[in-house]
């Protein structure tokens, strides 16, 4: 595990998205909000551009390397800079910009392995732009995992200050879902959450709760058997391993406020089981964090929003709380080196 | 529709439950919440035995006639009596018992039916022991369906104040909700959730947003065909109709506080997709409304817990909520009686 300091690592992600807008809002704050420094790795004169468009106050300040962005941080917004073949417009996508995309994740993901950064933060990605740049990942997660060379499957952690979910299977549609749960995917899943939990959030015996998948966690099987054959079998594995572990819990009964405390994170069957109490409580600043990973790695809970790129509209909360979050679990990880 | 005005039939539920004590408590608020008179069929010595135990102060009235109700409700808590064949003990249901429970239900109904009472609202029922006891419908509202002699299966609204949801498939595992899913069932119950929303809730022109099932609403397909092949064929038929729908919607992005505000009710493909938002905004009053009934049928959304059942700690707020629910329905239908 890479345990390092310096400045946070912020992707490019798609240059037509609101990526920009929402970097820009947050380091208009850096004070207000206290915030980490951080660097975009990005090209200058984009940046410059939207500041420019929206007449925002700002002073761009392209940096040769990482150790150079927190001397500035207080007065200038650091780039590290980067070459975007076409102009970036905001709300048209380019696949000639898909490898300045790329090359903006792979730098931040090596700067951070290297210790030059001491986290990333990863703005939105177009997928489908990127597919037609030659990209061969399912999607972001994916292609850092590889770039870090971790055996496991990085897992996906959805968290706002009230909650923290991970979900067992995720971007499938449901009934794929249901057809891949298996016992090991939650026992493994749990694990990488339940460790997790101790290295990067401080807590020295984590609990989780186990959601059910059926109505009424089945009702002993007359609403499905699921419960019973692959989710109860993980539980007592997870308990016999030595972990605090509750469940099959019904789901509509796990995400309530006083619920919610009874646990350090739920493990969840499926995307939206994990996801609509998530963005039910906290729609504007969940987070997305990966676990599993030998570095920090967190990014905003939304897309491009290509809708309303260029606007200034856009709400930089879930940005911001990426970046806390990676300041966060930077901290902890310092304090407990694995 | 039956519009009658009149007390409310509150059933007895399962005797072991705490069915007698959020009555009474609800009872015991009835100024300070300006509760709709009701009263109970049940058995006198059971509601009296509650309260003695209990030591709540509460004059138990057994009326010879719903008529009786109203008169003496603002001191005392009237009782149309039912025998029980043996005493009800907390927490320990008896199939004994079973008769008692199932003509509970049945005089409500019956009387609301012939005009008697305004509404029927259910106290919980253990399925389990009235199956040993002969029941033979899946639950308590196809039981209600039957005595009101209607054609159309009956829909679930669950409701709080800040949320309507009605879930297309219900009781059934995940597995079979998702083979069951039908364009028809569809636009069967958005047809029904509008027309209970313009006579049980005086909105004039209801507007519904209907779910998707799957994760990002399946991304044009590539995370599932439900979609395109089923969600959204119905949303067209019902625009065709001259109805205001909007979906299908990804699940996670339908339930934030300001998502809430766009719609009146929103269209659930699967049990926890309706239930886990609902429960996750407010898990203490949320109400289970039945609609395509003839007769304004409520109920608290939650079970006979039955561990807590004696102890007097049960909550009243889902039975009051219920309460007030049946009264704003019925009022509404007097007013537009169709």
């Amino acid at each position: 595990m890479i345990t390092n300091t310096g400045p946070i690592a912020v992707t490019m992600g798609e240059p037509s998205g609101i990526g920009g807008e929402i970097a820009i809002k947050a380091w208009q704050q850096r004070e207000l909000l206290n915030l980490p420094p951080f660097f975009l790795i990005d090209a200058p004169q984009r940046v410059k551009g939207i500041a420019g468009r929206l007449e925002w106050d700002v002073a761009v300040q392209p940096i040769d390397r990482p150790e150079d962005a927190a001397g500035c941080f207080a007065t200038h917004l650091p780039v590290l800079p980067l070459e975007l073949p076409v102009p970036a417009i905001p709300g048209q996508p380019r696949s000639e910009n898909g490898a300045a995309v790329i090359s903006s994740i792979q730098q931040a993901v090596e700067l951070t392995l290297a210790g030059r950064a001491a986290a990333v933060v990863t703005n939105p990605i177009q997928k489908k732009t990127l597919y037609d740049a030659g990209f061969e990942y399912p999607g972001h997660t994916e292609f850092i995992a590889k770039l870090c060379r971790t055996g496991n499957p990085p897992i996906m952690m959805l968290a706002c200050s009230e909650l923290r979910v991970v979900p067992v299977t995720i971007h499938q549609s449901l009934a794929e879902a249901l057809k891949s749960l298996r016992t090991e995917t939650i026992v493994e899943t749990a694990l990488q959450t339940g460790a997790a939990l101790a290295s990067d959030f401080g807590i020295e015996r984590p609990h989780l709760a186990v959601a059910a998948l059926n109505p009424h966690a089945g009702e002993d099987g007359s609403m499905g058997r699921e419960e019973i054959d692959i989710i109860r079998p993980a539980i007592e594995e997870l308990k016999r391993l030595g972990h605090s572990v509750t469940g099959p819990a019904p789901a509509d009964t796990l995400f309530h406020e006083r619920a919610r405390k009874t646990y350090d994170a739920a493990i969840c069957m499926y995307h939206d089981q994990a996801l609509i109490p998530l963005k039910t409580i906290d729609f504007r600043s969940g987070v997305n964090i990966t676990l599993g990973l030998p570095i920090v790695r967190t990014s905003p809970d939304h897309g491009t929003a290509l809708e309303i790129a260029g606007t200034g509209v856009a709400d930089e909360a879930s940005f911001v709380a990426a970046l806390k979050s990676a300041s966060g679990i930077t901290m902890h990880r310092q304090r407990n080196p694995s």
